[in-house]
């Protein structure tokens, strides 16, 4: 699919940026790659990160993509400047779209981010919330559970509420009036937060605000496809299992078709 | 360390067969092997197990050793007939400890064995049981989320007894007698689990049992060393990070000396 978006993450929590991709800009095609044989990457250094965000992205520019979006924050907050300077195409990552969007409110000033424990010892978030607005107070929690009870279906179990609540109380007792979810897993978890949150609390999702400043972008570089043309996506993983097609699946909330084995030039 | 014995896991839990080891052979220097690069083995398919287990198991013979033991319940399963059709070595697996464990009391009929889900699809705990002893009752439950809330530290939570009872609550009311604990992470939650399960549950865990079987084997073939000689202990991690070596601290109850980067040949 010559032309199409190309986006990748570490497994298949990129999957919620697709689907975001795919109300909004309904005439793109998409080639995805999961690296699934390695996932995850939040736990690994920033080193090993780089260079399997390298494979990845290599791996969609040998598809003929024309733009490359990083639906992992854990490879964008290591890897973004070295794929932007490497490849000649956009690459937009999933972690200024979710900084400008909390701030898009003028009132945001006290700010809870939640993601993986890599993302948070990257520092990404805090420090580019703290770029863009000055007297922003930021709290940052790593939340490293929130991910296999989303992969293990758990999210209407007591369990799933009662970590949620370990987790945030720290934040809510700050006061908050943002909570960033800087994790693209952490979509799905959208309807428990809302019952344990106060409801002032306003959600910001890594998936919706990358696929509109992905609008904003490749209509600002002429790149846009009008709805009529295309569509198509092609999934692939690099570590094909039952339980990555289900889990596609459940992200995607709808059948991804037939899911491709990838190979990466190491 | 020629003649040392080999030990890998795809991660860090393997180190608490490393700890059973050291404390009853004193005398074994040891080369561990933590393919943190691409943890966790038990999602993805048993190919691509299949591959990362030899690619593990082929550094440890180049660093000379005399024995492997595959410290991974998941690499076990799919493995070790090629393994040990491969290399000229002793290769022991975590799983035929553990069944002889379960059943070395006569009285063992229903049998309870957790794992992660990797292990439990691949029926390898259910099989070995079965042929060992006929009329056994074996159930087995996938329990994905104990990993994680073993490598969060999440041991004295409510949210972890919470998740030990949804998980063990179906077993408990089959009237198991024993409760295999067929992960190496899983020996660091016994505390929890003697307060969650009746009395007179009986536990048998990967590690200990791994490790008296060890005993057994290198006995039989001659290869034991005296105490006197030995007790060098090699990390090597295919991937480093801060959280990698605090884990690999608490799963040994005491500091690995210099974790190395270990570069595998695929």
């Amino acid at each position: 699919m010559t032309g199409a978006l190309g986006i990748f993450d570490s497994g298949v929590g990129g999957l919620t940026v697709v689907r975001a991709v795919q109300e909004l800009l309904p005439g793109e095609d998409i080639v995805y790659l999961g690296d699934t044989a390695r996932v995850p990457y939040g736990s690994k250094s920033p080193e090993t990160i780089r260079k399997f965000a390298d494979e990845d992205a290599g791996f969609l520019i040998s598809r003929g993509v024309k733009a490359i979006v990083v639906a992992c924050n854990t490879a964008t907050a290591h890897a973004l400047p070295d794929l932007r300077s490497r490849y000649g195409v956009p690459v937009i990552g999933v972690i200024e779209p979710g900084v400008e969007a909390a701030l898009a409110d003028p009132s945001a000033e006290r700010i809870g981010v939640i993601a993986t424990r890599g993302t948070i010892r990257s520092h990404a978030y805090q420090h580019a919330l703290a770029q863009k607005k000055t007297g922003l107070m930021i709290y940052a929690e790593a939340t490293p559970l929130l991910v296999p009870l989303i992969e293990e279906d758990w999210l209407d179990k007591a369990a799933t509420e009662l970590v949620l609540r370990d987790y945030l109380e720290p934040l809510v007792e700050k006061g908050i009036d943002t909570l960033l979810l800087a994790c693209t897993h952490y979509p799905l978890l959208v309807p428990v937060l809302r019952g344990v949150l106060p409801e002032d609390v306003r959600l910001v999702d890594s998936a919706t605000t990358c696929a509109e400043h992905l609008k904003r972008e490749l209509g600002r570089l002429g790149l846009l496809r009008s709805a009529a043309d295309g569509g198509g996506l092609e999934v692939h993983l690099t570590d094909l299992s039952e339980e990555f097609e289900t889990l596609a699946r459940r992200f995607l909330t709808k059948a991804p078709g037939r899911v491709r084995r990838a190979v990466l030039e190491s």
